[in-house]
């Protein structure tokens, strides 16, 4: 039996609207994942929502975040015990600005997966290591290879949260503006703006020893 | 008496970390909502967090998004009446990608704002256009003046929610890698990878007019 190819799809991940830009596609969500690095976490505080930017790594079917021992939403995390904390965990590719002839039809292009789940604290040093690894090279495909690796001291002071993908969407605007046919005639300039994540040239550390290169992995992104 | 220069810090916007990086500055809270155009809502459904990503529009101290009235955030937001939903909106900009040469040091450079509040569904016709507008010109400054506005039944269609901002704070990391001096010596690389938005060259709808040229107002993105 093989892994299955698509997510299972759930009430929570059934949207009210645009239901032809959802998708439960395995492959297209990792893709989706794997061309970003910050995602923004949900959680509940005292009833009230709480969203925050973090990096995130994925291993296979699933994610990680990480943080210090001392913050709160880590601290809340470890206190939900097996159980784990509600979270939703949202990651976010915008592509192109869409204009169209009306105001009312402009879009945006993007990519976007929502997860559904509950973040554990992950005890087990393989998985934790193994996560954090995975979180640099979410960044940096390559790094974790290419730099000192954590101390047990500075293992100490990570948290590390795992959420199952398991509840997950995918949602994908990727076309031109979807103007009324009575509005094709009006006088606005009207199609896309494309929009990229452009990386710059690497800038070295004030304290960098002569002779160290750029990487490759560098170059490559 | 003018308006206040800073937003004032409550629990909810006072971080367990990093209060270094937090800043309750007003305009340095509306530079960052304003060089963006996405923005993470989150909400609480049946006691679970769930995080969206939407376009925002941002006129003074209020911000507002947008949505279907079928859509099933934006339904729950009517519900709530005059109380208005719990949300918290979180607006990240992704600056740099730090390699230090410890894993542990690695970092990201970004801005962000989180807004924590309450979403109140706007009724008023003169808000909601403008609000309606805000988001057009949040994502292309100008376009609202250079399209066809909504018509009454657009308007019917479209829920607008408004989330003052009073309870807000912005977070900012724009620094080298922040390595212990014993791994200065280590022979990996370290430094910063800036990350910027690029916007590509505009491309005309299929069913554009010819004769249409490209406005100014997109050669400035």
């Amino acid at each position: 039996m093989g892994v299955p190819t698509v997510y299972e799809q759930t009430e929570r991940t059934t949207p009210s609207r645009y239901r032809d830009r959802t998708s439960y596609d395995r492959a297209l969500v990792h893709a989706i994942l794997d061309a970003g690095c910050v995602c923004h976490l949900g959680f509940v505080r005292d009833g009230a929502p709480v969203v925050l930017p973090t990096l995130y790594g994925r291993v296979g079917d699933r994610l990680y975040v990480h943080g210090s021992t001392g913050s709160r939403p880590l601290r809340a995390a470890g206190r939900a015990g097996e159980e784990g904390m509600p979270v939703c965990v949202t990651v976010t590719h915008l592509d192109g600005l869409v204009l169209a002839r009306s105001a009312f039809h402009h879009s945006l292009n993007y990519r976007s997966v929502v997860v559904h789940g509950r973040a554990l604290d992950v005890t087990d040093t393989a998985e934790r290591s193994a996560a954090l690894d995975a979180l640099v090279d979410q960044a940096v495909p390559g790094r974790s290879a290419d730099c000192r690796p954590p101390t047990g001291k500075e293992l100490a002071a990570t948290a590390v949260l795992r959420i199952d993908l398991a509840e997950v969407s995918a949602k994908v605007r990727c076309a031109g503006p979807g103007d009324e046919p009575e509005d094709l005639a009006l006088p606005h300039w009207s199609g896309v703006v494309p929009v990229t994540r452009a990386y710059g040239e690497p800038v070295p550390a004030d304290d960098l020893a002569p002779g160290i290169p750029v990487p490759a992995y560098l170059s490559a992104l």
